[in-house]
C-alpha cells in the first residue's frame, strides 16, 4: 500500500493553506466600485461599456460593429510546483504552465461569448538569471507559442522584466493578457436569456488546472514522499498536478460555428462549483451527471480530508468548464462539443429561484450565499 | 553643502545596478520569434497583424473597419522606492506608482497612433496582508482610478493575486494591460511615411519616470541620508524619484483632434535617447533643442559619475515622448500640445542617413548599433 493511500492527517481546509480572501475582499470591492465609475470614459470615444459584463468573468465594451472583450489573468503558486518538480526530476514542466497561464486568461475571455484574438505576455522573473536556464526558458516560450495556436490566438509580444527584490530568486510570475471580439454581436454571452429550464453543459476537466494549488502545495508537505508520491495510476503526485489546463476555446468556436449560442457561461476555477451560482437571478440549477473525478482531484480531497461540500467548492471535481443553453440545443450541442475533440456531458438544468445549486446523486446543495463575488 | 554635492564615487554604470540584459535578451528574441509565428492564427478570424507593429511598443491587429491594439506592461522596481519611502516618511506614494503603471502602458500604447480605452490591473502581492494596511491599498485604487480618468479608459478589472512565495513579502508587483483602437485608421503610426525633413518633438518628462530605477536605488545606498538626501531645491531625492510620469494620451488625443497625425512616435524609456533610433529606417536624427533636465535626473547623473553618452543612453533627460511628423505641421503641434496643458518642444529633425542620432550643442551622437531591440 503506497504512502498515497494512508489515514489522512487532520482535515486541512483552504483557510489554512494560506490565502486570506477576508483580507484581499475589501480592496476588491473598492477596487471594483473605482473600477465602475471610470466606465463613462468611453463616452467621449463613442463607445460604451457592457455594464453587465461587470462582475463577470471578462470586460464588454460596444465598439460599434463588434463587443470588444478584455482580460489579464495569473498563474498563481503553480509555478511553485513546476519549479520544485524541476529540481526534484530535472524535468522542464514550463511549457505545461505557459499553457496554464494562457488557459486562465482565455477561458475566462470566452464566457461572454468572446473570440480570443491577442494574447500579451507577462513573465517576471526573481532575476535575469532565471532566464539564463536556457532550457527552461525555452520550454517556456515553447509552450506558450503552442497554447496560442491551440486557441487561434497571435501572441503579441509582452514583458519579460526581471524584478529582484520583488519577485523572489529563482522563482517567475507568469500572467497573460488577451484581447478578443464578440462577432456576430449575438453571440454575447452575459446571461440575461438565462431562463428556467436552460440545459447545463460541462466541459471535461484536465486535473486541477490552476486553481487551488496552495492546498494542494500544503498537502506535498504532509505526505511522506512529497511531490514524488504515486498516485494509484502510477503517477506521481507532482506530475498530475502540472497536467495543463485545458483551452476551451476551440470547443466555444466550434458551437458557434454550428449556429448553437450559449446564453451563459462559468469557468470553474476558485470556488469550484459555486462559480455555477455566479449569474446575478434568481435561479436554481440541479445537476444530474456528475463528472468522473480527476485522480489527482480525487487523491487530494482524501488525502486533505475535505468533504463533499469542501471539494466541490473548492476545486473544478472534473467539470472545467460550464455552458448554459436552450434545452433543445443542447444534446446537438454535446454532439458538437465531442466532435470536436472536447469531453463534455449535458450535466443539469436551470430551474426557477430561489438561488441554490443542488447535486442530489452526492448530497451536495450550495445556497446563494455561497459564492460572493460581486 | 549637503551630502548631494559629495564628489561622486566611483561611477555607477546600469550593468553595475544587476539588471543584465544579456542573459534576458536570447529569450526575448527566442519569444519574439515565436511570437510572430503565431501571427496566421488571425487569419481564420477574418483579421491580419499589422506586420509592422512586431518589435514597435504595441501590437497592432487589422480588426476591419479600425485597428486594434494591445499591450502589457509592468512598473518594475519603482514599488520598492515607494516602499522605501513608505517606512521612512510614513507617506504614501502608491496613488503615484499606480500612474506610472498605467503610464507604462498607455504611453507605449499611443506610439502607433491607437486611443486607449480599456486599461486591466494587475497587483500581484507578496501575501494576502499587503492588502491590510488599507491606507496603502485605498491610495492604490484612488490613483488607479485618477490616472484612468486623465486617459479616458475604462477600467475593466483586474487581477489581485496574493503570491506568497514568488512575490515576495510586503511588496507588490504592478502592471497594466491596455486596450485600443486606432480610428480613423489613417492615425495609424508606424513610421512607414517617416522621412529626412520630418520634425521631432518633445513632450516633457517630469522626472526619472519608471526606467533607469535599477540604479537610482543603488545610488540611494551610496547617499549619506539615502533617499532623505535633500536636492537643491529642497526636495527628498526619493519623493523627487516618486514623481508620477505623465499620462500623454490627452496630448496625442488633442493632436488627432486638431488633425494633426504624427508619422511616428518613440517612448523614452529604458536606453533613453537611443529610443530615437527604434524606427529601423536608415535615417539620422539631429536634436537642436536640447529639454531642461528633471532636477532628479541631474541629480542622478552627477551623483552617479555619468557621462553624457551615458545618461541620455539611460534616462529620458527631460524628453518623457518623442513625435515625428511633417515640419510643416511642426509648429502649429507644439501650439496645440501647449493649449492642452502639455508642455512641448520643436526639437530637431529627420535627416538622410545613414541611422545616427546626433545632439551636436552637448556633443552626443549614438551610431545605429547603440540600440539593438530586434
Amino acid at each position: 500500500m503506497s504512502e498515497a493511500l494512508n489515514p489522512p492527517h487532520a482535515p486541512l481546509t483552504y483557510d489554512q493553506s494560506g490565502v486570506q480572501y477576508d483580507l484581499i475582499d475589501p480592496i476588491k470591492v473598492a477596487a471594483q466600485r473605482a473600477a465602475a465609475a471610470t466606465a463613462t470614459q468611453l463616452l467621449a470615444h463613442g463607445m460604451q461599456e457592457v455594464g453587465a459584463s461587470r462582475g463577470e468573468s471578462a470586460y464588454v465594451v460596444d465598439a460599434g460593429p463588434f463587443y470588444l472583450a478584455s482580460i489579464v489573468e495569473c498563474l498563481g503558486s503553480k509555478a511553485l510546483v513546476a519549479d520544485e518538480m524541476h529540481r526534484l526530476t530535472g524535468r522542464s514542466y514550463y511549457g505545461a504552465i505557459a499553457q496554464d497561464t494562457i488557459a486562465m486568461a482565455v477561458n475566462d475571455l470566452i464566457t461572454v461569448g468572446a473570440t480570443p484574438l491577442v494574447v500579451q505576455a507577462y513573465w517576471a522573473a526573481g532575476g535575469s538569471d532565471w532566464f539564463s536556464d536556457t532550457e527552461r526558458a525555452h520550454a517556456l516560450v515553447a509552450g506558450w507559442k503552442q497554447a496560442c495556436e491551440t486557441c487561434g490566438v497571435a501572441w503579441g509580444g509582452g514583458e519579460t522584466p526581471a524584478l529582484a527584490g520583488i519577485v523572489e530568486a529563482g522563482r517567475i510570475d507568469l500572467a497573460a493578457s488577451c484581447t478578443g471580439i464578440v462577432q456576430p454581436k449575438e453571440r454575447l454571452s452575459l446571461g440575461d436569456t438565462l431562463q428556467a429550464g436552460d440545459a447545463i453543459i460541462f466541459l471535461a476537466a484536465s486535473g486541477i488546472h490552476a486553481n487551488g494549488l496552495s492546498l494542494a502545495r500544503k498537502l506535498a508537505e504532509r505526505l511522506p514522499a512529497g511531490y514524488l508520491t504515486r498516485l494509484p495510476s502510477g503517477a506521481t503526485y507532482g506530475e498530475a498536478l502540472l497536467t495543463p489546463t485545458p483551452l476551451y476555446p476551440p470547443a466555444t468556436e466550434a458551437l458557434a460555428r454550428a449556429g448553437i449560442l450559449p446564453c451563459y457561461s462559468a469557468n470553474i476555477t476558485g470556488h469550484g462549483w459555486r462559480k455555477l451560482l455566479r449569474h446575478p437571478a434568481d435561479l436554481a440549477y440541479r445537476i444530474d451527471h456528475v463528472p468522473p473525478v480527476p485522480e489527482v482531484l480525487a487523491f487530494v480531497c482524501q488525502q486533505a480530508g475535505l468533504d463533499t461540500e469542501e471539494a466541490y467548492g473548492t476545486f473544478n471535481m472534473g467539470a472545467g468548464f460550464a455552458l448554459f443553453l436552450r434545452a433543445a440545443d443542447a444534446d446537438r450541442a454535446v454532439a458538437v462539443l465531442r466532435a470536436a475533440g472536447q469531453q463534455a456531458w449535458r450535466a443539469g438544468e436551470v430551474l426557477p429561484g430561489p438561488k441554490r445549486l443542488d447535486v442530489p446523486s452526492i448530497g451536495l446543495s450550495f445556497g446563494a450565499d455561497a459564492l460572493q463575488l460581486r
